[in-house]
This record gives structure tokens, C-alpha cells and sequence, in this order.
């Protein structure tokens, strides 16, 4: 069988553009609303998107950006990830589902139980997108002055990450007889105690859930720092990369394959989805217009508010001046990333908030169906990316651009499948069970 | 308009019976299963019920119990209830979700927040039941060797409670403002940074989830004992009781309407949901063969299983002979409660354990129609209470049993209502809007 394009949908608010709840075919309030989702939960099923993906943050980061930027933002009003997604499990069949999770500031057997949960609900649609915290913002909503450090912080999820996975590894597959004559419903000696005692946790277990159709939730990856890297060749299946050019694309799959090997994994059993926002138009021009016409629905304290968390407060800078250096020392490698691309591109510190609060930092493409196309199977035919996950400017109306317009044409030329190979998210991604790991 | 019955619909597992999973008629995975759950909720929705209840403990507490009863109960495989009662809120349009969650094992901010997004999802249908966690089994899961003291864990609630009530109120209802023309989506003046600071927790807010059309969810408290009260007299707006017989109803409405007066709330302000398992039958012989015919499915160590967390080991006594005083002498309000019952009817071991394990320490009434209706009638008129939770011995079918032969004639004599009285929990069981409380 060729190689496929895998495809995620991130879904978060009205879209990924900082105002698109001010587009003229928008429902503002749709981003507080089940309907909104639900419709492009089931959008995205028809069109055959391997799943949905949800970003979180716990609690309202930008409440201490520009007090303009807190009023002109719909992103602060937001649903809990796990609580939506096991909703729309109601009203969708195939379509995998995966919910962020922080490490930083839960406890393991609520994530491992919740996810089995919803594992189990969705009949085996699951995934975990495993995140550490950073923001100062959700660290006082926690108890905390300050958000942990980094290392400690990696040192927590990896431990914790251990701890979820060894909970769902608690219940042999065929642990339930249900036998109604003997009167024997549970095999015990399928059930384990996992008893794990660890720097950061103690948790005995077992988990109280029994495996789903795929085992256990798929384990989902974000982070491209190096301790980043190091969760993603201990656990995940799947990586949700943002690699703004070709190169960055390149660096990443070489960074991640090559720590896969160092610990024993097969390089090519991950699947690695590139962010995308795209602007699509019949021409160019009308591509570059839909951009411009939605990024002058932005005004400049929000602009400004997308830079902050990266780079600093800028307002004292000439919005139409280059992108200075970052007043703050601590600069994660995402802020890196986005220096590098500025001055690259000679971007304007207006034209770098555009580019990201057009795509909240995953990588705009404006284009023709074909020019877009053209860049998706070159980017997948490297190998350097295995599948895309879009982050439509605008939702519900961006998904059916992207499946009227994008998918159509990747079909022809054998680079995507049509329909879903099977009912659960790692048969759809190609992934194998997890099995091996359960009690002997 | 006349004061009408309020109804709860408990639905864990198979039902409240131990041995339900035997039964022949069910199907003993159905506990795991999200078709089981949903074919439950639409049928307790078409009977008219307020809500759905979800109880909960966090892990196994059986597995500690003699190994035979862990084989042979169908009560350690579960499905977590919020992320349940999500997935059932996409099936089901006016019935309340109402879902456990232990003050004693989480955040209150992931609480307010979760509770805050099911009640958006599902139109303003969620309830809290907001309880403190007392087993070494979920203690062992969270890092800890015992569990939390009495009075140490009620002094965590209490604030807990406090918090996720702040964090429910720091949005006013008319916050958003949507307006696409100035770009101004949020009234930042509506919104309140609540800035907890107290000895448990330290909490900054605001929640990043707006206010539902019933403004938060309803909050429902489960203990008798004195600090259980006092959690309920502050917060409770429903309480859910055991009361064994009428006596006990009254003693318990007693108190807790007392310690509603001292706080200055309305007395008759909050609803007493007395728990009912019901054995009905044509006849009264019939309702009894019923019963034991269940009780016959129970194995010993099953039994003995279900005195195990109140009563301790009895293993070594007869299961023909009285009820021995209690090993362990943390007793607990329940376990009193039935010590004095099993005294009062002269009740064996066996008696003891099958009159629980059939009703997983609800109320079992065994009688007819007619016999049943006319109990609820006397309790009701009394004022004790204000309503009932079913905890039906077994799920799906004896909702059908309840909605057949005893609500219709409850209907009859005035005594609960036709239909849903609104589309929000709040609206159905005739609770105010919490409105009062939001930021001026």
C-alpha cells in the first residue's frame, strides 16, 4: 500500500485567525457553543480527517496583556477540551479524537482514567496530547508564583507520562470473562497492581478501566525543544510539528527520527503532522486579498498581544519597524523559530503579528489549490512530514475550502485515502496496538 | 401550582444490585459500554426524570476486599462520570447531569472548569455532587498513604467549594459583547480576577468558561454526617440522602433544614432526594421472589464484600448469626445507620449484606405499585423529602418498571409533574438563577 497523508483538524474557537470572529460570516459566540463544534466535528468526518485536535491552556493567558488586547480577543471563552470532545464522541463515528492535557498541573490517574474514558466511549477514538505548562497565568491558578522550570517540568512529564501509560497497560484485554453461571466476571490475574514510586508520583492503581478497541488513547506530542523532542522518542505516535519552511521541517524529522533510534524505536513509527493555515483563492491575488481583508480586521493591541507571550511587550516599537531583539532572556525555542523566520523575511513587526495571529503560529500558506498541493506533496514526499494538521483561519467555512478545493486533488494524485480504513484512530493513522505491553 | 416530587436517576454500573451483571436478562459488559448509558439516559429522559446521577470513587476499592469478591463483581470496571455524562449530553436534550467529584483529590480550577464547560455543552443541564474521598484505595492512587482525616478533608471542601463557586462568578452574564463593528468582543469590567488566598488553595482566576443559561451549575451534596450537613447548609441546592425509614428522613431534614436556617437560606430553598430501590411486583409475593431471586445470584464473598468498607472483615463470623459491633472504630455516620437498622430487624450477616448489595446502600422497598407509590406519598407529604434518586437493582430494565406502573400513578394523584418544566435543571427541579452573585 502507497504512503498516505495523515490529517488532523485543529478546531480551537472560531478558528485560528485572531478575528475571525469579526468576518462577516462568522457566529461570534460560536467558539462557547456545542452546535459550532458539532458542525465542524461532522464536517470534518465527512471529509475524512483522521482527527480533531484540541490545544489547551488552563485559564485566560492574555488577562494581563494590553487590557485592549483582553477586550478584543474571543479566544479567552473557551470549553474544556476532554469534556467537548467526549460530547462530539456522541456525534461522530470515525473520526479520531485527541484532547490536550497538561503533565504540569494534573494528577495521572485523572488524565490515564479520563482518557480511557473516553477511549472506551468513542469505541477505541482516543488520543492524549501531552503538554508541560509554561505560562505564568496558569501557574496562579494552581498555587504557584511562578510557573516550574523547564527541566522540571520535562522531568515531571516523563514521569507522568510513565504513569498513564502504566495504568492503561493495568487490565489485560481479556481480563473480563463475565461468565453469568460461575459467577466470575473478573480474571484477576489479568488485573495489575502497578505500584509505581517515582520523584514525582506515587500511584498504586489499577486503573478502574478496562482497554478500548485500540488498547489505549494514542499518544500525541507537541513540543520541539530538545526535552520535547526526548517525550516524543519515549512515548508519542503522533507529533504535531510547526516547521514554518522546508528546512525547520527537515531539522525537526531529523532531530525526532534520529532520537527515536537512540531509544530502540522504529524512526518511520511516528507520524509527524505539520501545522497549516491556509488562505486558499481561485488566483493568487484573490488568495493574498482573503489574507489582507481578514488581517485588517485586526487591530493593533491584539496584533501586538500575539507577540507577547514570545517575544515581550513590543508597543513601544514602530509597528511598520523591524522586530527587535526579545526582552525577555528566558526565549523558548518557538520564539526562536519566529526571530529567525522575521528577519529572514525582513517582516515588520506588524507583518509578524499578522503572520501569526493569522495562523496563532502554525505556518500561513496563501495560495491556489494547486500551488498548495504542490507544496503538500513536496513537503510529504521528502518524508520529512507525514501529514498535515490544519488550522483553518475560519469555522466552520475553512474546512469546507480545504475539502471542496484541497483534498479533491491530493486524492487524484494518490497522496490521500478516501473514506477511513477503520473505527478506531490507530487504524486510521496506520498505528499498531499497543498490546505487547499488557500483564503476561 | 402544587409542590411536585423531584427525581434523580442513579445509573451506575448494571444497576444497584451487586449481582446484577447475572442477571438473565442483562448484558454484564453493558457497565463498560457507552450504548448501555445511553439507552438509560433516553429512557429516564422520556420518563420525565430531572437528572441523571453519577456517584464515583477514584480507583478500585475493592481490590484490597477477600480476592473472590474483586472476581466477582462487574463494580470495578467503570467509565469516568463527567466524561460519561459529556458524551450523554449530545443524546439527550432536557434531563440534568449531575456527576461526582472529590474536593479531596483535585484543583478546584480543573472543577469549576470542566462542570462549567458540560454545563455550556449541554444547555444548562450539569449539577456538581461535591464530595470528600475517605477510602485508602484512592489515596494510594494520589501520592498519599492514608487518606486525609475527617476534619481536615471537610475543611478542604468547604474551600474548594468556595473556589469553584468564585470562579463560576467571575464572569457576568452580559461580559460578552460581541460587537464586530468596534472589535470589541469582551466588557473587561464584567470580568472578576477572583485572587483566592486560603490555607488550601491559591487561586487567581478568572475561568476561562462564560456563564450557561441556568448561570452555573446546580451544586449537590451527598453526607450525613455533622461536617457533611454544614458543607450542604453552605452550598448544597440538592441534597441526596439514605434515610433507611422515616425516622431517619426526618432526623436528617431536621438537621439539615436547621443548619440551612443558621446560614440564612431558605430552609425549604434546598431538594431532599431520598435514594429508593424498588423490587416491584404485582403482589407482594411476587415483589419478594423478585428480591430473592436477585439475592441468589450474590456469592458470599461478593456479600461480604459490601460490609467490608463500613463494617470491616466479618468472614470469620456466621453469615446465619447477628451482626457483630463493628472492628474498626472510625466508624462512619453510614456505617451507625446500619448497625441500628440491621439491630432493629433482628437482621443476619447474610440479611445484612443481601438488604445492601441489592441496593449498594439505598433504601430497598419491596412491595407493588400501589404499596410503593403510597410510601412515597406519606414521605413526600411529610416534608422530610422532596423527591427521590432512583438506584434501580437493574439497568436498563427496571426504569421501564419505575416509569410504568409507579410514576404514572404518582402522576395521577397530582403528585409529579407531566413533561420537563423548562430546558435547564435549575428550571425543572424550580431553583432560582444564581444571578445574585455576579460582578456588579
Amino acid at each position: 500500500m502507497n504512503r498516505m497523508m495523515s490529517f488532523g483538524l485543529s478546531m480551537r474557537y472560531l478558528g485560528y485567525h485572531a478575528a475571525s470572529w469579526r468576518h462577516p460570516d462568522a457566529n461570534p459566540r460560536g467558539g462557547m457553543q456545542f452546535a459550532h463544534f458539532a458542525e465542524v466535528a461532522r464536517k470534518a468526518e465527512a471529509a475524512g480527517f483522521d482527527m480533531l485536535f484540541l490545544a489547551d491552556g488552563i485559564g485566560i493567558r492574555t488577562v494581563d496583556s494590553p487590557v485592549g488586547a483582553l477586550a478584543q480577543t474571543a479566544q479567552t471563552a473557551d470549553l474544556e477540551p476532554l469534556t467537548l470532545l467526549s460530547a462530539l464522541s456522541a456525534v461522530t463515528t470515525n473520526i479520531g479524537l485527541v484532547a490536550t492535557a497538561s503533565t504540569t498541573y494534573n494528577e495521572p490517574f485523572h488524565v490515564a482514567r479520563k482518557y480511557a474514558s473516553l477511549d472506551r466511549i468513542s469505541g477505541g477514538r482516543a488520543g492524549w496530547n501531552i503538554v508541560t505548562s509554561w505560562s505564568e497565568a496558569e501557574a496562579w491558578n494552581f498555587g504557584r508564583d511562578t510557573h516550574l522550570g523547564y527541566a522540571e517540568r520535562y522531568e515531571r512529564a516523563y514521569e507522568f507520562a510513565d504513569v498513564v501509560e502504566g495504568l492503561w497497560h493495568s487490565w489485560g484485554t481479556d481480563a473480563i470473562v463475565a461468565d453469568k453461571k460461575t459467577g466470575i466476571f473478573l480474571d484477576t490475574s489479568r488485573l495489575r497492581v502497578l505500584n509505581h514510586k517515582g520523584p514525582h508520583f506515587r500511584v498504586r492503581g489499577p486503573l478502574d478501566v478496562p482497554p478500548s478497541p485500540q488498547g489505549h488513547p494514542v499518544m500525541v506530542q507537541a513540543g520541539a525543544s530538545d526535552a520535547g523532542i526526548e517525550l516524543a522518542a519515549r512515548k508519542a505516535e503522533v507529533v504535531y510539528a510547526l516547521p514554518h519552511d522546508l528546512q525547520m521541517a527537515e531539522s525537526y524529522s531529523r532531530r525526532l527520527r534520529g532520537a527515536l533510534e537512540q531509544h530502540g524505536r522504529d524512526p518511520r513509527g511516528i507520524r509527524i503532522l505539520a501545522g497549516i493555515t491556509p488562505y486558499i483563492g481561485a488566483t493568487m491575488a484573490e488568495a493574498q486579498e482573503k489574507y489582507d481583508a481578514m488581517n485588517a480586521l485586526i487591530l493593533p493591541e491584539l496584533g501586538l498581544s500575539y507577540l507577547y507571550a514570545q517575544l515581550g511587550d513590543l508597543s513601544a516599537f514602530p509597528l511598520d519597524g523591524p522586530v527587535p531583539d526579545p526582552v525577555d532572556p528566558r526565549v523558548r525555542s518557538i520564539a526562536q523559530g519566529l526571530i529567525t523566520m522575521a528577519r529572514s523575511r525582513n517582516m515588520t513587526i506588524r507583518q509578524l503579528y499578522n503572520f501569526i495571529a493569522a495562523g496563532f503560529g502554525s505556518r500561513v500558506v496563501i495560495g491556489t489549490p494547486e500551488s498548495i498541493v504542490d507544496e503538500m506533496q513536496e513537503w510529504f514526499e521528502t518524508g520529512f512530514v507525514d501529514g498535515f494538521n490544519l488550522c483553518p483561519a475560519l469555522l466552520p467555512m475553512d474546512i469546507d475550502s480545504f475539502s471542496n478545493h484541497i483534498l479533491p486533488e491530493l486524492r487524484r494524485r494518490g497522496l490521500a485515502r478516501t473514506g477511513y480504513a477503520g473505527s478506531t484512530l490507530r487504524a486510521n493513522l496506520g498505528l499498531p496496538m499497543p498490546g505487547c505491553c499488557y500483564p503476561a
